[in-house]
């Protein structure tokens, strides 16, 4: 991508849903909305309430100058200003801040799956949402279980997504999650983590890394230890790495898991596969992913949020960081960018 | 403890074994023997080789104010200055710096062994030592698998000893590890648990802490969700704190592990009791534990040691960094002058 030729092409639409309103996500909106280098990245559509959004700007204390339509308006091709899809669902007086409520829920809700039907109607090429509160969420829709489940299903993906970390010089992907440490070894095959490898590669690739360098974590203590704690490393994630870079993915491993993460904080690497949600968790919160952002990747389009809650403990306080919604929304016109240029060139 | 009682007592007597003498460990036992805090602390009993230990101080350009006894010589009950007990076992030119050797790995074994025999004769209350090369002592004596496993056949001890990983204000314990990680659930019994957490709780208390708090680390992510992915912290984790908890031991868990250290870090516990290697590997690790200290507790004698390996890339250079050998000695002499306390008491 060279400038001049992105200059002839329009600027990425990105959807960005607004979050649980009785956290920080109407102020953390507000703020992106005010934020010159935000708004300028991309043509960005919020989906939300006209009200919860002027009760976040009067919590941020900033001037919002965006335009706005109703549901059943139809949104501009092209847009200089932030347009406001207002679906009029939530009286910011209905709910109470830093209270977890059904009424809060069902507006995070509604606002995703408006972003979703939008992204499925080509109308934006990336969707982001500020935090979102799940036991809210399930209040209002008791079988949410999370936003990689929900996605699946109202796009009827039946591919393979996943979740990635995101710190500025660090990003985190892992071939198990939210299964029981017992099961994990089970999980771990070469098919799983070259797929893994793929997804990381394919997502770093659009987020600007000319050719990410991805560290693969063994599973086992000091990675089996030559075989004495632990097979999987020669037989499974070896293998894999083998095949991998044969295909052209820049990757090396298995690495020791217990000092992957201290090698790729010196530069070494740009990305950890880890191989369970914990190798690479622990990790990621000690360097300050609060302040990271999440990927969902593998869909159709990205989707990207501020790896942190919603906060109820600061909310309407006007003090809430938006460092990682900023990244997470930068983050987003990168990538959409990269998509436009590639589709432009196909 | 009171100072004015302790000033009664007898300063700890603490064995110091030299360790591989094709790194580092020369050039630090001098700089230890060179600390005015370190050599009042306890009365130091050097076990190496005075040729060793002499180049040791010319690397770290410092001069010995030492006593020297050979052999076969009686170590003094009392004694101001630090004690060189002279195996006269190695000259220096037979081994080369910054490499593997059977004769270094001799070396080390020989003095570790004699430092273990004067514990077991009760002539010391505490055993040190500097890095040892594990594969050079692999090539003297091709049966050492580790420290703990060769402490426990030379004292004939057939009790558990466990391996604490120490930060100034972080400790680490964990219920398994060296195991592969298919093999780990199996292990997280309530036995073994509060096993670790009377192990931990003691040596704490040893080391000072009137009553350390405890952060016991759940198995799965999130500690589970609720069961929802792995039941190990509700039929086992949490019924072994609650017993634990009514045993008088100050801790709390299951603790989601990927906040755990982040929590630990900020003060909310002075110690994590991790269920697997990694788990508190990944952590301690990142957040500086190479500058960390070693024990290896529940022997009849405790035995402590920097945490950092034998660094044979900067040995001979003169610029080794001895904070983590001195961490090492004084909490050795703090250790072992409340056993003596308790001793006099009993």
């Amino acid at each position: 991508m060279n400038a001049s030729h992105n200059r002839t092409l329009r600027r990425p639409r990105i959807a960005l849903a607004m979050g649980d309103p009785a956290g920080i996500s109407p102020e953390l909106t507000a703020r992106l909305l005010a934020d010159r280098e935000v708004t300028s990245a991309g043509q960005i559509v919020v989906v939300g309430d006209n009200r919860v959004l002027a009760e976040g700007a009067r919590v941020a204390q900033v001037a919002l100058d965006i335009d706005q339509v109703d549901a059943q308006d139809k949104i501009p091709e092209v847009h200089d200003r932030p347009i406001l899809l207002d679906l009029g669902h939530l009286n910011p007086k209905d709910i109470k801040v830093g209270e977890i409520s059904k009424a809060g829920g069902g507006f995070a809700l509604e606002n995703f799956k408006t972003a979703l039907a939008l992204a499925v109607a080509k109308k934006v090429d990336v969707v982001t949402f500020t935090p979102f509160n799940k036991a809210a969420m399930r209040l209002s829709h008791p079988s949410y279980e999370d936003e990689i489940v929900f996605i699946s299903e109202m796009l009827k993906f039946d591919g393979i997504a996943s979740e990635f970390n995101i710190l500025p010089d660090l990003w985190n992907a892992r071939v198990t999650s939210h299964v029981p440490l017992s099961g994990v070894a089970a999980l771990i095959t070469k098919e799983n983590i070259l797929r893994n490898l793929r997804l990381t590669d394919e997502a770093m690739r659009e987020a600007g890394f000319a050719a990410p360098r991805i560290a693969v974590a063994g599973l086992n203590p000091h990675a089996g230890d030559g075989g004495n704690f632990g097979r999987e490393e020669i037989d499974v994630i070896e293998p894999a790495v083998r095949q991998a870079k044969a295909a052209g993915i820049v990757c090396d491993g298995p690495v020791p898991p217990d000092t992957v993460f201290v090698r790729a904080r010196k530069g070494e690497f740009d990305a950890v596969l880890t191989m369970y949600h914990d190798q690479g968790q622990i990790a990621m919160k000690l360097v300050g992913f609060d302040q990271g952002v999440t990927l969902l990747g593998g869909f159709p389009v990205p989707f990207l949020t501020p790896a942190h809650g919603s906060a109820y403990d600061i909310a309407g306080k006007g003090i809430a960081n938006p460092g990682a919604s900023r990244a997470a929304l930068l983050l987003a016109a990168k990538m959409g960018a990269k998509r436009i240029v590639a589709k432009s060139a196909a």
